[in-house]
């Protein structure tokens, strides 16, 4: 694996080594010093277009735990606002000798655009780009529903064949259920999307996920092993094809009469921040069955995985390029014997 | 000890225990490579809610010199700007494995209501909180002290029983105040608090100190050992209750008039940065009575012994609990096994 | 050498000593573990008051290469904005005990300053001082050209005799346009100026160079070796004295009718980030003659020089210092015995 892009491209077989790596992680952080040595020498920056601390703490902690070198690059206040091109930057981390990058950016597609460009070197790790994709959220949530369902003893080498997942959120804007729908049907588990009508994303219809407006009715037809509530982002609540709060809580939040009815089984999930009382209730914000402080220590494990599956051992090989991308100038070791 | 929230509840022992533990920081200071391997693999979180890039720089070295990986976490751009609460942030850093979370917040109680919550396992270093404490500085001045009147040699295990200590300015709002009082108290020092009637803190009476309105009284009167000006904060200067510059420096500024007056022994302190010209003449802050810049580089030996004394060994002894504090849930280890 | 302050007042066996260490640095990091233990439990402060993530991230990846211990010091939001002094920070730094500090500021000589101040014992590295200098960024370059024209292999202990290099762009406001001035005469070099009138430096006249407002005549008359681009301002583009767009890429832009008639061996550099279509082409930016990418690459080499040379071993030889340097008090150790 060069770069972690989506998920939508990951085949069962690669996502299953990404958990299982996870859970060899994992176990490495009951131990009495929590460091490897896996990636010492190796440079990740952390190159944030987009605000998200929770994000880049997570990784930093990742990649510090496997001894890499950390540099957080903020986009505020960079070069970014003299004009500064992804070409001109991703050149720039190519030179300083960044091995990985971990991009966030508001536009969908720039983290694979930087991986195909031939720009860099660097393993390309996307922490998510617009309305696209956010994998190592996915991959974090399937590790903790593996962990939840099977038990951390018993998760090697197991799919989600059979699961039921039913998502509750405004769909239309949500990296988060993209690369969540690719990768639970990669893994065999049956996705159902729940939101308002207006917040459904166009060609939703054509996904391998049933379509529901009613979360009632999802609860009741698809008997969800896993009920997953999106966050809603404050900034699209007074936008015209919101419901209001109120609306919104009441036919779409967990509330606590849909907690008291779920299946004993059913977990809950959530990426986090949460609002409580809008999409999800504090009972089950905090009840037994949620996963959301597992999830985030979960995202630790699982992005310590994906950096050192794809920053350990020589880069480059050949064979590993995707379809379509450039070869990087290695301006670096270039010697002109001109003399 | 679990946490260094305040020094009111710190018992002269604990105080000693923290200084003496600090000049053998200082004396690694002076060899050839000084970093010492105390907190290789542990986790410290600057968690700063508010600007303090002098506090934030005396942690980071202290943490970086015990070998811990730190990471940096503003409170500005982060997703409290998205309404996130100080559980969720806590628990996001519980959830990364934070063994240590230095905390600046401008609401008094902070570090107290995240050490009490059961929200994390991590030792919690107050940095500042409010008008209420600001722990690491009284100890540094303590520190500072204790050298200066009997030699870095024959410091260890002694307290500052007898010594007399003026405190001059802005008592209302400044923790650090408050800080010195108690842990100066708990080493057997006397205290007395001189500033203009509007600085006053409510209360101030019946705290175990002098309260004066005559810094020319005060330095008749007690005697002092020790002169320590607090910074006076730009923002309160234009303030209704706020004396003009000019009547502030001449009544309650040490100027070269009342330097030259004061016994040989006495030493002048300050927090920094300074405000030169208005609560210290140029002259007697680069004078060699002057502890300003030993009281910077002690810092970091203070910080280092917080920090060696929270997160090195074992965490999370019972016995160690503060009265009401919560048990934090493990989410982390949690391994259900449904299958 | 205990600073590297600017190139003016390097020597020329001093600057290819700086030179043939890069070159040692370089070849470090095609190793497996690319990290060298050098400047293992040393400090260096990034103080930045000016934004430049590009430089801050080469020294940063420089530093942390030798193993130092980075902190980063942006002055947005520190308490510069409380009104702290260059000294007051600077004593902040020594107190911490920062070994090295490498210094942004808009005001030129604020490096020189810090360094002969006695303020700090750290040495300082100026990276870039308003109109002043950017010493490494002119180290780079020759580094560069010094590869290009030589080999890396045949580089070592060669300087640039008889090279002709034309520097063409906003002289006036270029500390890299002086910076290669003292550098590159230094070593030998034959350097041009060539820009607009009203973009002359004041007392260009008298400096070792030939000034030209002419780019064609330039190529024709001095047969240049290198054509170096500055970067324009956008912020000043738009100044009264500043010739605007179209007119300065046709009579000072290397456009694509210019490259193609430079002679075969002369190669294009630029300082990056380039505005392509102003300064530079994107042909010419992205031929192989241009050496944009190599010269970032050789950034993290000539840093680890720098560093190593002034951080490495034991500091403070007073024989090294500058003169009118002062001796900094160094209070951590001040050991008072007045018991």
């Amino acid at each position: 694996m060069r770069h972690l892009l989506d998920t939508r491209t990951l085949t069962r077989e690669a996502a299953v080594r990404i958990l299982d790596t996870a859970e060899e992680m994992a176990d490495t952080q009951h131990r009495e010093v929590r460091k490897l040595p896996a990636l010492r020498g190796k440079t990740v920056v952390n190159l944030f277009y987009e605000d998200s601390t929770r994000t880049r703490i997570s990784f930093e902690a990742a990649a510090k735990r496997l001894s890499a070198d950390v540099i957080n690059f903020s986009a505020k206040g960079s070069s970014v606002s003299k004009g500064e091109s992804l070409k001109d930057t991703a050149q720039t981390l190519q030179a300083i000798g960044a091995d990985g990058v971990v991009i966030r950016h508001p536009a969908s597609g720039a983290p694979d655009r930087l991986a195909r460009s031939g720009w860099i070197d660097a393993g390309v790790l996307n922490a998510g780009d617009g309305t696209h994709e956010h994998p190592t959220q996915a991959l974090l949530d399937a590790f903790t529903m593996r962990r939840r369902i099977f038990g951390a003893q018993a998760s090697r080498g197991r799919d989600l064949d059979g699961v039921s997942v039913v998502i509750v959120g405004d769909l239309a804007h949500s990296r988060v259920a993209r690369s969540n729908l690719w990768l639970l049907t990669a893994l065999g588990a049956r996705v159902a999307f729940v939101g308002p009508e207006t917040l459904q994303p166009y060609g939703a219809r054509e996904w391998p996920a049933t379509v529901r407006h009613s979360l009632d009715e999802a609860l009741r037809e698809d008997a969800p092993d896993v009920v997953m509530l999106l966050r809603i982002q404050s900034e699209r609540m007074h936008a015209a094809y919101f419901p209001n709060e109120r609306e919104y809580a009441r036919n779409w939040g967990l509330d606590d009469a849909r907690l008291a009815a779920l299946p004993e089984r059913t977990i809950i999930m959530h990426p986090g921040p949460m609002n409580r009382g809008l999409e999800i209730s504090s009972a089950a914000a905090d009840s037994e069955r949620s996963t959301v402080l597992e999830q985030v220590a979960n995202g630790v494990s699982v992005r310590m995985a994906a950096l050192y599956l794809l920053l350990s051992g020589e880069r480059g090989d050949p064979r590993d390029r995707l379809p379509g991308e450039a070869q990087p100038s290695r301006s670096t070791g270039k010697r002109t014997e001109q003399a």
